[in-house]
């Protein structure tokens, strides 16, 4: 395995260690703890808190004061999938090659167990006898503020408005800012937060996470365009059944590709300015932006 | 009007105000907004925000510090509302006399507007510059174990899990502890906290808090059964319908009342031991015993 992959795995392998710890001890036995158990064994990449950890990584801090708030990330966009594969919102039977939670169990345990994990996120942070409360304060704030009525929910329903509706570029690159965009963005801020880096560098670092979600977003709609089902874990053209407006539908697949490369030199100006440039994080940033699944 | 009732309605201004502030200032406007904002007119007691309140004026000490956490604490337990009535859950399509969310807007709003109000309570905690940062963690951690996978969130999955079963009264009481009792718990813990009591008065009040949740449960049970529908605003013998559990059920009235006078001993003996015997607070858990609505 090459050691990007390699060091992918093992934050991997910590995250979801971190993530069943945390369901085990805070949420009772019973039926939303098995749906919740469900939904992480599923898998899927970790991105988020592993651009987290890996922020403070390139920063040359302790990454292990990053975990709480990586998996309190992890929790959040896991919830988020739950409900928004619910039958009212996406009605998605499949996700990460598996059955979703309503379909695995029932709606109302879809419903409870994405409620649980969004408040067992604020929960650890709160918890966490590793930072300090200034810290957990600051965490708890710019995650809620991502996650919230005007960052994630408002995005997943502005996106849900806009199904067989034409929508611009710009009405498009705004769903996906809050939808997407927020808790990518939150990933690099905490990560730069939490390594006590100047107000200077930090400034510089928050043109990455600005753009992160749309490089990440624009590759999403390029593989549901050339992807592969297997690859990808659900049917390619899955959006464009749901009459959802894409990038490479606005703006076609070189178009599409374009706008990406992009907002991947600012993404890389910012690396090069904070002297990030050769980390870790960097090569993952790349690979968000050149991923097949 | 009486001073009591006078009071009462002072609290309930002042908190829904605050309340449309809060969700006007951090929603996006759109669906989700309106529906949060319809779900607020509906109305409601303000039971939980106003026991927090009163608690600190109990103490004597300014109760305005207590907004934010009031505020959230009336979210969380709204958002618990649009979601349970949802189809899935409770099914239920009228709340305080008005068509609940999902009838008044769909499925997917619910979902979403319940999931924003969640988040947004810790948002106002994490911001209110009236509070120091050890305060907002104390109220965070509270908040999220009280309505968690270990407290609320879990209470209702129990509640709905043993629909059409016959559950032992050591049951129905644990249900009850998680489903409603936490919360209204918190009201009390986080209004003797902010106050800044001893741990010994601390340690004392929190005798009220553990039995307020099944005061307030027994009392709604039994208006279940003795009330009328204008009054509560719901059908009389809707649980029966749902063929829940309830005190009267599994106690008869007079074993209900019974057991609820038992814990008012306990709420009052708390009371007296704390010096709060003659404050709105100890009037107001006299009224929640007795209301009829």
């Amino acid at each position: 395995m090459e050691p990007f992959q390699e060091h992918l795995k093992d934050y991997q392998q910590v995250i979801n260690e971190k993530l069943f710890g945390y369901v085990n001890r805070h949420i009772n036995p019973g039926r939303v703890r098995d749906a919740i158990i469900h939904s992480i064994e599923a898998g899927g990449k970790r991105v988020r808190p592993i651009l987290l950890l890996s922020t403070m990584e390139a920063f040359g801090v302790d990454y292990t004061r990053g975990y709480t708030a990586a998996c309190a990330l992890e929790m959040v966009h896991t919830y988020s999938l739950i409900h928004d594969d619910l039958p009212a919102m996406d009605n998605d039977d499949m996700r990460r090659g598996q059955p979703t939670i309503h379909k695995a169990f029932d709606e109302a345990t879809a419903i409870l167990a994405g409620d649980a994990l969004l408040t067992l996120s604020f929960q650890v942070i709160s918890e966490d006898s590793n930072l300090t409360s200034d810290e957990k304060v600051f965490l708890t704030r710019e995650l809620s503020r991502a996650s919230g009525g005007a960052g994630m929910v408002d995005g997943q329903m502005l996106d849900m408005r806009s199904e067989g509706k034409q929508v611009s570029i710009d009405e498009l690159k705004s769903i996906h800012m809050n939808k997407t965009g927020q808790l990518l963005s939150f990933a690099i801020v905490a990560g730069a937060y939490l390594s006590h880096t100047t107000s200077e560098t930090f400034q510089k670092i928050e043109n990455l996470a600005n753009v992160l979600g749309l490089i990440f977003q624009i590759q999403d709609d390029i593989l549901d365009v050339l992807g592969d089902a297997d690859a990808i874990g659900k049917p390619v053209g899955s959006d464009e059944g749901n009459d959802k407006s894409t990038y490479p539908q606005l703006l076609g697949i070189e178009g599409a590709i374009r706008e990406m490369n992009e907002y991947m030199d600012v993404a890389l100006h910012s690396l090069e300015q904070t002297g990030l440039n050769n980390t870790f994080l960097a090569e993952l940033v790349d690979f968000l932006s050149t991923r097949d699944r």
